[in-house]
């Protein structure tokens, strides 16, 4: 019982506070990109919010974290999760809380809570790329697709103890390649074809969208999405005990010593100060990076791991910045994809057992540089098989509904002539 | 002790996130209604938070739940409520929460927190009629009264065990009528007030508030509000058990199938997008249902609830819309009014035994649409009474105090000589 | 493990409130100086919050909280607290709170984010005064020194089990002199030096900033600092227990009572209505009066503090108003300084046995107004001995090393050709 009270209690504050991130991310656009994006940028948080929560109740829950599907996805008519079909159980200790499982007891209902945060936050991840250009009734109609499947499938074969990925041995903490990763491949998906379309209308590059800050709102979104990672990070060990203490610090120092040394990294390479993005965009590469092993790895790591977040975050910005058919102002690509990506590799270097056991991962070997060996390069294999083969699905999936919306709605993108439109409530 | 802990430390921090909706109501005004009503929409934050807490703790508490004198009012010179008589049992637990009552162990540090919380936001509501029209004096004169028995009255009546109404059989969750119909009790005696001094003054209708949506202040304050119903809700189950989790999920679920049902209604009728102002009112409205029965019914119920929400509010927005003589832009009437009154009746519809003995209250029945029968009608019966018996005595006695305000202050409503001033500090 | 759970989790959670508390300050600063002003604030926030964690993690933790060197300072390299020493201990319990010490049971991770949030929150308050006119390089490298030392000595002295304050019985709960009057102190010495750069520039007196009130940021951040002050005040009882909830009582009662004190203060002294600011200052006042001693005295005794306030706070105000060779628009001297000071004396006055003991604090004696006799006078001899070392000693190195640092980079004034520049990203 005090094990009850004590994981569900903490896993349903992480919850709310991964839930605030969905409305941080629309804060966040706001503020680099200016208050005119204040209306579509929080038409999409309402939007992803609403249906996410009524799509993931319905049958979203179970294609991920039901039992699975000879490990490929989760029985979507599996009687405890299936709110309109059963419910009666919903605060029972879910199947794969039990002690046969992950063993820490969490009901059903703390379960879904959290985890339907953590989907609605990584679609408004991939919302940062829509901007004024893709239409809204597009967006609001992948978002149910992305909820029944785009979403779920790579946490039903990596967060699923009974999915493929993780049988293989698989581990996401937090979700550096289910969120981020496939944030950014979703996000790449919708790129390519608003590109298309562009290029169709005569462009020769893509209309690119400049950064415009409005200061209050860009440090209230950072604030907001720090506060948020203590219930991301730190509940995703999905129990309240001191294992989930270390992930709060491992997050927090990450993103401290990346903050610093992108604001180094950028004042060396440009002569020049850094200013509210670069500063914004370090403390969020840190929190990034250190997403999936955050529960892996000790302080120190997390600090080194920091340390690096400066450099590439600095060279992937530097690299995407120079590609034309596209525009990333709020940084998906550069930071949530490259920094989720390079996260889950650094499993395979700087996990520590005594930090994997503590979290309840005690599969995860120590890494190469703490004498992991053969046993650590076979973890480096598995992450990055599973890395392709996520992005590789996402990215075809979303690209497919992405092509189907497209045909059947004449085109993603926002009539030109709609473009000298006042901001208006065209949703 | 593990009940001790686990009980009020939940119930503390749902109290802290009840305490922020005073604030985010204010922002809620200001996101409908524009920055221009920024000061006026502060300084009743501001007072309100600063009387409710001076107020409450002197005696309002008590008059709410203390034990009661023939369950009408609570004893105001009740020691360990009153604090500066005794005050040092403040830690002790509450009479209400022995065993005998309620039986959660919350101490009385707790409890006042908790319901000063909620008394603070049931004016936050009322205010939203208060516009730029009352004076500020009067609304500040008239808070005092409201904490000394406006709102403690109904709380007396049904969540005091030794109330009238609770002991008649009477429930209401989490205050679809302690809070929502009472504050559009409240609030429609001051706009009467107003009415009769503007008619007074000339005109032939009430001037009338133009919506003018600030859209980051808009979405901010809706987030905060759903994040602050986390406590309202779940935290009126006044103990962390399993019932506070299915509580979590009715409640979040019903925001999101009336934010979706709103938004189909809207299409369907005016053949137009809906836009962020109608978007909130369905995350809204959703909120405002479940929370009379968010403990009585199952997630499933919930999602049925929300989905008769959209129509609900639709009709009701159009129907108050047509009316002249009051000026609501933010929706205290069709949202708050209707929509707690409407919950507190579907007790009587969607209540299942299996959640309300959860929830502690076992004595509540079937509802009809669950084999309730003769018994869901008495209780039916018994919400009915309660409804009609707390909105004539509020609407009475907030009458009353207005117009005695009224008489003393020379009108509530702001001087015509002062419309055009700029909006100053005025106080 | 019950206690581990429920003191950990309630200091988690307090310690990510106080967290908020850097961003909210920041928030402040353009609530009552005008949006402009959001680059410079803002840029603050990020360069505090991201330097304090790193200093802090290396060794600043250490400097306070490590076994004390003769009573003055943390051993810098005591293995738990040294990140990159050790850290394999990060979630066993710190040595002060096992049960030798204080007995709650805190691990190092949760003890070093709580202290470390601390004292980010404590350099936001000196950065009110840094305004437009400080250089922020000369900031941030103040701030390094700030984490390394400054902030370091007076927890080392009062809080540290080991420190000699501490031994000789000095207590101050949750820093009305390790935090605000620290940071005033501090403050006054950046103060100076800008004074002796503004005169030998040729100005007569100080340039004095405006208030500019931006309404909706000025309350958003005294809701957040509110909420914020849930997790400073009771989070220092450093566990949950029915202490932290009487801790909550005496925090929110003090901020009302002193928030209408100062209402009628005003309206009495001035016959004008008080407006947005006086309200804000009026609960600030209240919360940082009550600092010192929320966890020693009563609920009605933090009612009749709070009245206090009122005329300490305009009579402070007005005083330091009349000074012309600063400009410190915020009010840190007026409210933190003065206020945190007031409360530390206080707890010779207001003290009662029954709330210290439960709090932790056994030894401090019943205060003058409970009949602690010559016991209270001793206790407020401590607490006076303590105010004048850690105001000296703050002040001094303080004022060294923004002399150094202006020395060696050409003045900490921002040059006053800059001064009609457009607010760009510099840095």
């Amino acid at each position: 019982m005090a094990d009850f009270v004590a994981n569900n209690l903490f896993v349903l504050i992480a919850a709310l506070l991964v839930f605030t991130m969905t409305g941080s991310v629309g804060l966040l656009e706001v503020g680099e990109l200016g208050e005119e994006y204040g209306h579509t940028s929080l038409l999409k948080v309402m939007l992803i919010s609403g249906i996410g929560f009524f799509v993931m109740a319905m049958v979203g829950f179970n294609m991920a974290f039901a039992p699975t599907i000879r490990g490929i996805i989760g029985s979507p008519l599996y009687g405890p999760g299936f709110f309109l079909g059963g419910a009666s159980n919903v605060t029972g200790v879910f199947w794969s809380m039990t002690s046969q499982y992950f063993g820490t007891g969490l009901s059903m209902g703390t379960y879904f809570f959290f985890e339907t945060a953590f989907a609605t936050v990584t679609l408004a991840l991939v919302g940062v790329i829509v901007l004024k250009k893709v239409k809204l009734e597009v967006f609001a109609i992948f978002s149910i697709v992305y909820f029944l499947i785009i979403w779920n499938l790579p946490a039903a074969w990596i967060w699923n103890p009974t999915g493929w990925l993780y049988l293989l041995g698989m581990r996401d903490f937090a979700g550096g390649l289910v969120v981020h990763g496939a944030a950014g491949a979703a996000g790449l998906a919708i790129l390519v074809q608003l590109w298309m379309e562009e290029k169709k209308s005569g462009l020769k590059e893509s209309l690119q969208v400049p950064i415009n800050v409005s200061p209050m709102w860009l440090t209230l979104s950072i604030v907001l999405l720090w506060v948020g990672w203590f219930g991301f990070n730190p509940g995703s060990v999905l129990a309240f005990d001191s294992s989930a203490i270390a992930v709060v610090l491992t997050t927090f120092l990450c993103a401290s010593s990346s903050f610093l040394s992108l604001m180094l990294i950028v004042y060396w390479r440009t002569g020049q100060n850094p200013g509210l993005i670069m500063m914004s965009n370090g403390v969020l590469m840190g929190l990034i990076v250190i997403t999936p092993l955050a529960g892996f790895v000790s302080p120190a790591s997390a600090i080194v791991l920091g340390i690096i977040c400066g450099p590439l975050f600095y060279g992937a910005e530097v690299w995407f910045g120079k590609q034309k058919w596209f525009s990333d102002p709020v940084g998906l690509l550069p930071g949530h994809l490259i920094g989720g990506l390079f996260g889950v590799l650094m499993i395979g270097f700087f996990s520590q057992n005594i930090y994997t056991a503590a979290s309840g991962n005690a599969s995860v070997p120590n890494g190469l540089l703490f004498g992991g060996g053969t046993a650590a390069l076979h973890q480096l294999g598995i992450e990055i098989l599973g890395i392709i083969v996520v992005l590789a699905v996402v990215f075809t999936i979303s690209f497919v509904t992405i092509r189907v919306l497209s045909a059947a709605m004449h085109g993603i993108l926002i009539r030109p002539a709609t473009k000298n439109k006042p901001d208006t409530n065209k949703f």
